[in-house]
């Protein structure tokens, strides 16, 4: 029922995802009856791998997220996620309110990690590929711990979107050399080195590394990494208006703009970030796709959750997160340094 | 003699920027006298307004800041900062060793703000004209007294390099609301928003607002910044890469770049970042120019170093760091609040 367009865009996006995944993928479709009912019966690809959950309320884009808490019983988001924790679903995705998602999910399914919540992933773009980018906003104050168990989180994930065996990881700094950065970034990279978890840590990394590919996931703290993602967001946003602007500034240009069309929109596509990023870090799998989805986003959003629930996801973190307090005592730390 | 290129680069650029600085403005040009004479007179309009200052050695790009302390007395780097301690020269401009520059400068001329080191200035273009950005990367641990000083020194300096009257001061956060972000940043906001310094501070702002341009100068800590600051030069450049492959695609999309390829020029004109940028929080002025400059781009860092010679810049600072400890004691702290 969520996101910016409801069922009239997410349905089409289920029955375009049940084109590519096979007939052992089958979807509990959450919300007011009647009105999912009418989507359904115009896709005739959903025709016996529905089954529709009926919620006579929905949470609000614009509610907070203790009010959705308070009142969220019986929405069509609680029922969602509530279908994961009873095993029903091996999934749940929501184009909904974040917050809210956030809140009701962690107070159904509960944090698996020893983290206040669930640490935000974004996806960009790479020269290789693409680079996993966590957290981006959930979790403002991290100590070395907390950064730890994000390696531990993004690592898992990466694998099982994008089927990569062995994930390089790096944790954010402003150099490379093992005396910058504050404490804690200098901390989590003596666990990350020396405490024995099953992780290609590959030291520090700078902020330009998260578009060059030189490892699949980059680790840091809540508040820069929410402060990184904007900015790259906002250096494309400008790039593209300036570039527009030059496009469109004389005949000859326009011209050109014509000609160069479709290599500029295959451009376009790369920039563009994928419309969905799991919350980490639950006894359950969530994905929150973003509220503006389009059938198609949609219906790569439900494609990516169907994959990442037939990984060994889940368990890959819990092997990991169980060495995490003995990689923490065995860690010895060191004097301290002047930091930069 | 600073710089990838030295003397060959420097000088033609320093012939240049004389050409637009009226003849009230002389330069002292400090290096191995011969080299600089060779170049001096193959510029004629430097008759005349130029003094050379002999210094027989020069401290290498390579140079560790600390060795460069030790062995830096009779550098031509360490003519050129005590030049300004001696009141000689008004601004001291150089290409060579960012760290040792800063070393020395420290050495020399003191801190007159609180700092451990000076912050590190970035200028990024937005959509109505240049953001200042600082700190990205001297100061990586910064309590709110910092992101204060940091703030007046920014303002301080949007004024005097762009001409804006009353400049206006945004801290980077990762939301807008007061109860968002870490507690240095919430304080600093406090002491900003009630302390009765003399600036136009307009609240919280993100990282996408570095390049939207909704204020002029941009605050936060130097982890933070470096971050910032190398993730929007990483996304330029993967954009820029993906650009130039779409643009080359196709026979077509050769022909539309070729056609397009005045406004591509403008544009990637518009993205690239100034030559220099300042020490800022010194007793004396003393301008960083990259190592890779060319002659025009040292012309620019010149020009830039006249126009903050000759305006009220250290004066302004003065005044507003004196109000400081009075804005701290005055602005009182809230009850603690939940980040983000």
């Amino acid at each position: 029922m969520g996101g910016d367009h409801g069922p009239s865009e997410l349905v089409p996006g289920v029955a375009r995802a049940a084109l590519t995944l096979t007939g052992e993928v089958r979807f509990l479709l959450h919300g007011e009856e009647a009105a999912l009912m009418r989507e359904i019966r115009r896709c005739p690809i959903l025709v016996g791998r529905v089954d529709v959950r009926h919620a006579d309320r929905v949470v609000a884009m614009d509610e907070k997220p203790a009010q959705a808490l308070r009142r969220g019983k019986g929405t069509s988001m609680w029922g969602a996620v509530e279908a994961v924790k009873t095993g029903e679903a091996g999934v749940a995705i929501s184009a909904g309110n974040t917050g809210a998602l956030m809140a009701i999910s962690k107070l159904i399914l509960r944090m698996g990690a020893d983290l206040d919540r669930p640490p935000l992933v974004a996806t960009l773009p790479n020269d290789k590929g693409v680079t996993t980018f966590l957290d981006v906003g959930a979790n403002v104050d991290c100590d070395a711990a907390r950064l730890v168990e994000f390696a531990i989180l993004g690592e898992a994930f990466h694998r099982a979107a994008h089927g990569v065996a062995k994930p390089t990881v790096g944790l954010l700094n402003v150099g490379s050399e093992e005396m910058k950065g504050h404490q804690e970034v200098r901390e989590a990279h003596r666990i990350l080195r020396e405490g024995g978890l099953d992780l290609e840590y590959r030291g520090f990394v700078e902020g330009d590394d998260l578009t060059r590919g030189v490892v699949d996931v980059i680790v840091t703290d809540g508040f820069t990494g929410n402060v990184a993602l904007k900015t790259a967001e906002g250096a494309v946003r400008f790039i593209r208006h300036e570039l527009k602007a030059a496009l469109t500034g004389s005949v000859l240009a326009r011209l050109g703009a014509l000609l160069a069309s479709g290599g500029l929109r295959r451009f376009r596509d790369r920039l563009s970030t994928p419309p969905a990023a799991p919350l980490l870090g639950l006894n359950g799998l969530v994905l929150k796709c973003h509220g503006g989805a389009s059938g198609r986003d949609f219906a790569q959003a439900v494609t990516a959750a169907a994959d990442l629930a037939r990984s060994d996801f889940a368990a890959e973190i819990e092997r990991n997160m169980r060495k995490l307090p003995a990689a923490m005592a065995e860690s010895v730390p060191p004097a301290a340094e002047g930091a930069s």
